[in-house]
């Protein structure tokens, strides 16, 4: 159903984003390095974390023009810079698309804000196929014309399902996971293989609220405010690095239902939002933080 | 397409949307009249504007158990109550399903989040049909199986064609119409065929930057928040009464291209809000201002 | 230093507060009560819990040609109304001025704001005094020409110097406590000398972050919004009924002194909108939450 | 009333605030410029406007150790970088503290909450002096020690009131100047004299609503949200640079009276925002629009 214009820009950038000790001169030596091989510089954002010592930075610059050949920038950066600075770096092509895999179970809101995305052309991804634990948003899938693959799960099969997810994934070469309303936790075993690759969002203001219904739990507590969070999946749940978050006022007159319906228009925008935001390289994790560029 | 499990709730209630001079002992009135003839009241608004000197209300109740018939709850309420207070009231029951016509150009995302909440059975609605100026959405509406009318709109044919549109809305019955980001100015003519059941989005914080290109115009005068408005249409342009506003940050880094995309997002939404107000019949208005109950 | 013009409006009104089961016809009954004996209502507002099966009501009515006195209207409308129904009523009239006192501790800025809304005469309040166990304020308290206590609080005179507060709060016919950043636990006692009249601001958005530097906390965890929230104090730290709560966007490059920097205009204007929700007479408590009349 | 322990940080640094026309370098060479002479970085942030072809930086450091003594470093700055990169640019050294005069007329909240930061230290600034065109803030600024100044303004005087206001300013060596809900008009004149150097406060979101009572426009139109701006002040009537904005909900329920009571909270925490980012010499204007960095 690809057959909206796409929005996306047609860029022929690299991106570099580092993070290292902190010492004099970093940012000088960076830029020396691109301006003099003839790449220019659209983008720049850096920030010092001055208590933990760490420099970070997110640079992109155009590779038409760029003096070292593409293959050879990796090398040629970490050799003449990298080494020497201890930095922690990695580099991205804006032509080199990534492949994202969707994991939903029942509640379609989520799936249908980034399918819609998808399909109007606001992001530079490629959705491959979308797994699920239920067949219920089998027919959303099919009219996005995307494959569908159902594992479902069960405390005997899981660890067995998992290894068949991990494969499928590996094989069609999949770059990062977004988890839109999956209602199953995934094991250690299968974060591993996705470290800082699997995004999900979580229906509260985290940590307020982890685990299960949250909503259930804001409406007992009686609280005037109520969010979504975007996270990385670590093995602790709903513990891992945010992404954004996202607020909308409540009141006495919101049911738990009410609080559902509100919620779910903050949690398919957070979600989708972070998702641009990894498609962009724009996010750094650093000790279960992240530096999320501008 | 529309495959998911409704999230509607069955209800078979009446609702009556009041306004009235203020005087003592309106709000006792209808209490008693709902209360005396078994209607169980499950909803109760008032609001009381004391320097226009109005009375607004709006009150549903189960029907189930209610003394008079549905088909006669109209003629006996203003036989007993309404005439003598004054009241300009409206009746309506909510398994009456409203049909609501969408109206498109070539931008999808307000169209992908009204059908996704079509599809996913978020509101009481039916969208029997989807009219454009232009093809690029024809696409869209097959997906999700709904009739696409296309119109081409040119300063030799609008009235012609705005005719033939007001005949087919007409034909199969449009309760109200959703302006989802259409791009086309409507005439008065077409206008007062519909008073008050025109809904539009405009991707602004009006009454700023009304008319033609806001998000150049906010980006021009440097503006450190953008919105979105969605309003009843009037004949007078982006000045209708407002339903529902949303603003979020921007700053100096935003491009107008930025703004636009960050628009979008408010611009669905808002509209989606205020399309869900305007089903629950919540909305009142009164000389260009709207009463929006909770 | 009381010499800005009031702002305050010179209501002569009487205000109930009600809840009670609820059943059909409440309403109506009371608002029949009101009307017969020629009480102009300004002010009606109700809710119904309807999976507690609560009704919950606040009604504001003129007491100028009120067929009742003031002195009988609590007896008549018990007598006549509120037994039968069971409910739980609190009767106020505007022109009694609520007594306020402030703790504080060394932080000034949520003192700052309430003084200076009480110098304006934002609010109908007096305060008759400042109690802090610190000397650190002392000199606003002067400026501003408000009695100042010091009680010094350590582990080994906590119960006594609390005994003495009390003492003093109640000589001095202390309506309602409001802890302006005092940084001392109270003890179960004092709490339930001043059941649901002391107010307190918390430096989150709870319940996350409970407890002690919750913006060490929300900065560990990383975050993307922070917090504040005012609330009852309960014998519970920090777990009493919700009143208020805002936020406000971080990022990364705040540091802790930057998050309790932003934090310090969270929290006074949230302190600030609780205590006028209260003087107003708008919130009930129910169950450990509150509701917050409009 | 100085009496409460500033918060001041005690920095001895250096600020650059530097636009020229974009070239491939800059950043580089000004980080070079700084890290060979010893400088040590702790601020850098900056920003390309791709479509004007504008750099926009600003770069803090520390003087500890700095090899080109501070009275020489403008010179040598514009010596060997700025000349040839056509850079408009202007130091600051944080130890020298700014000196700030407050405009007001009537309403204290704007004042309350500047003074409340200045007493408690948030800000690195000196107010040696109020001007006001009434007399009903004196004893405001009694109270907090400050010299108060009284030029009631007419349209016969007002020329020649604005001459003496200039003076007094003059002689006591004011940086800038906040209108803290000055209800006068500046004249071209006067604020030729302080260009980029006086901040305006306007109790609307604009562009909407510039001018005169802007609450109740906002009423009669009928707007879901409300807000306030912070500019600088050009001879364009409330045209001058955005700064800050902020906004809040209202609803059919506030009357203009309840919208004037919400602004305050607004007004005062936008302009105070916008103090602080112009103290801390974070705002650059070009083109009536302004950079504003983090």
């Amino acid at each position: 159903m690809k057959t909206i214009k796409p929005l996306r820009e047609n860029k022929n950038t690299a991106i570099l984003l580092i993070h290292c000790p902190d010492k004099q001169g970093i940012l000088a030596t960076v830029t020396e390095f691109l301006n003099k091989n003839h790449g220019n510089i659209i983008y720049l954002d850096q920030h010092v974390d001055h208590q933990e010592r760490i420099f970070y930075m997110r640079v992109e610059w155009e590779l038409n023009g760029f003096a070292i050949p593409c293959e050879k920038i990796g090398e040629y950066f970490d050799t003449l810079i990298a080494r020497s600075l201890e930095m922690n770096w990695k580099l991205y092509f804006t032509d080199d698309i990534p492949l994202m895999a969707l994991f939903v179970s029942k509640m379609p809101h989520c799936l249908f804000d980034i399918l819609a995305r998808y399909t109007a052309g606001e992001w530079d991804v490629e959705i491959p196929l979308i797994i699920s634990n239920h067949l219920d948003l089998k027919p959303v899938a099919d009219r996005f014309g995307i494959d569908f693959y159902h594992f479902p799960i069960n405390a005997a099969n899981k660890d067995n399902q998992e290894k068949m997810e991990i494969e499928l994934l590996k094989e069609k070469k999949i770059n990062f996971v977004v988890l839109a309303r999956y209602m199953q936790i995934l094991s250690a075993n299968f974060i591993q293989h996705f470290p800082q690759k699997v995004i999900n969002i979580h229906h509260s203001f985290l940590p307020a609220f982890a685990g299960a219904k949250p909503y259930h739990a804001a409406h007992e507590r009686g609280v005037k405010i109520i969010g979504a969070t975007s996270h990385y999946v670590t093995t602790d749940l709903d513990a891992g690095p945010i992404i954004e978050q996202d607020v909308t006022r409540c009141s006495h007159i919101d049911t738990v239902e009410k609080l559902i319906r509100k919620g779910r228009d903050l949690e398919k925008i957070v979600l989708s939002q972070a998702v641009y935001k990894h498609l962009q390289r724009k996010i750094l994790v650093y000790k279960n933080r992240t530096v999320v560029f501008n």
